[in-house]
């Protein structure tokens, strides 16, 4: 028997533009080891070094070898496409058609799955409230550098045509609002997006000071500490962000937003100016006071990485035995 | 053997608000017969009455008997529960907490299966495109009185928790703008609904004759033959259909959007302003031109009643024989 057979784990990498996350699962789902390093962007070859390097760590860290993996599953910053295993674009990674689950798949001596980062996170948000009650139908929204949402829809994962499904980040919010990268004008990441949260307190502070680094997560900060102009900030972008979730949740008709990202990591800060946007929005609307109700609003507690969840999970899913590669 | 087993037949039922259509098939889905009557709201009974008078007389125009019937589809305009047969709430046929499933299967004496009319279309939509070519995913946008999305995704029919999917007529555009009946301001239905256009172009002419009845189809042949204030008003009405569009696509990633409803039967004088709005909208970005592509937007043929054939469509696929009532 193999040692595969014997001690089978399974494999989940998130992927991200700053750091890799890996997890090392048992057949039963429990952790065996989790470990973060720095994302090597310089080119191709370097990141796939650097995921190595993690994967190694955490191989080490849990006293496996590579021969146990069962099956690896790869979430990306981008567009992929999950039966080719290709990255066709992911701006964040420095890559653009590369053929990242060929790669990996030679390297790791393991089936490899990839897909895109939210949907990966989107699986293991399903999975987290699955565990609280029976759910169908959800969307991850994840606010960060760019804004997205994954989808699970009549339970199972959503992709659409070429897999663009949820990219709500490039939906006009405002027509006569800021340029965006993409080329349209006043798109939902102009407001709601980190680097656009940070741009609007910049903007709004004349005397601001140039070095000082602002994040996101600083606006949300000085909100709750007092700064008008930060609250100003805060409240465009929690009125906008509430209008997000009504589309949402008038397009899909989910039980559960669930929220990700750096923007949403600010937790309470975060949440709370998104409540009260959606209960102002809702006020003389009954259906709408259905539809957007609070209790669909959720945070996932601060140490679960759904992403990395729902790369094993996909994992598992997709991999057929007979397909695996036994030493 | 029975009549019924001899010469099955199926029927299909759309019921608007102003008309009945009803529509006889056989196993083959070829057409038997046809029917329109008006829809009688008085109540209930008078609506269940008008029904079976529209039945009887497609059953006598096909020279089947009742018995034949296999199973009956009806595509109902609002919200109901396919599971029980109860409509929730149909404003347009005064209906609220009506077993309309159950009186339609005593009096009709074999299964009947409801849907919301637009999800029926989307059903009917979805078949005709397919026989052009394999797709997987499509949005019905229905454009008349109200305006919802019907959906059709990874091939089967999408209707979220609540049967509230697509309901993007009550999606906010507009913060500033009109109040809307659901109690919201500036959604969708207020510039893009049927009796919305004509609102506009009333309200755009200074002397207008209140006696005049104004409708949006009146609005786009105004348009049509050179008038600046109908131009105007077709050219936002558009403009905000190329938004919703883009948000179906960027929401759903769907390979095509077929446009129905009221609004729609304008035909090349409706898509063709819409066109020129996507166009417009995609100006700058190569994403949005190729999510917007010119050739995902598509209308149906004006004799193919989508929801009548998505009402067979629907009680086909649901109808298991074990359960149907033999004569």
């Amino acid at each position: 028997m193999s040692l595969r057979a014997a001690n089978p784990v399974w494999l989940g990498l998130d992927i991200g533009g700053t750091k890799i996350a890996v997890v090392l699962m048992d057949q039963e789902l429990r952790p065996l080891s989790g470990e973060i390093f720095p994302t090597q962007t310089a080119d191709a070859d370097a990141l796939v070094a650097g995921i190595e390097t993690a994967v190694c760590a955490a191989l080490t860290a849990a006293q496996v070898t590579a021969g146990q993996i069962t099956a690896v599953g790869v979430g990306v910053p981008g567009l992929v496409n999950p039966a080719t295993g290709e990255v066709h674009l992911a701006v964040n990674l420095n890559l653009q058609h590369y053929p990242l689950g060929t790669v990996l798949t030679e390297r790791l001596n393991a089936p490899v799955y990839l897909e895109n980062d939210v949907r990966m996170a989107a699986l293991g948000a399903f999975q987290y409230v699955q565990q609280q009650k029976p759910v169908s139908n959800l969307a991850y929204l994840s606010i960060g550098t760019g804004v997205s949402a994954g989808l699970i829809l009549d339970g199972q994962l959503y992709r659409g045509s070429h897999g663009m499904a949820g990219e709500i980040g490039h939906i006009i919010v405002d027509p006569a609002g800021e340029m965006c990268a993409c080329g349209l004008r006043g798109c939902l990441e102009t407001i709601i997006a980190g680097p656009a949260i940070a741009r609007q307190w910049q903007a709004a502070c004349a005397d601001f000071d140039d070095e000082k680094e602002i994040t996101a997560v600083s606006v949300y900060n000085a909100a709750q500490q007092g700064d008008p102009s930060a609250q100003t900030v805060i409240e465009h972008v929690s009125t906008t962000i509430a209008r997000a979730i009504q589309w949402l949740v008038m397009a899909y008709d989910v039980e559960h937003i669930v929220f990700g990202g750096g923007v949403a990591k600010s937790g309470a800060a975060f949440l709370d100016p998104v409540l009260h946007a959606l209960a102002k929005l809702s006020a003389g609307s009954p259906l709408a006071q259905t539809m957007l109700d609070a209790e669909k609003m959720m945070l996932l507690p601060s140490d679960y990485n759904a992403a990395t969840w729902g790369s094993i999970l996909l994992a598992r899913k997709n991999h057929k035995p007979g397909l695996s590669t036994e030493i």
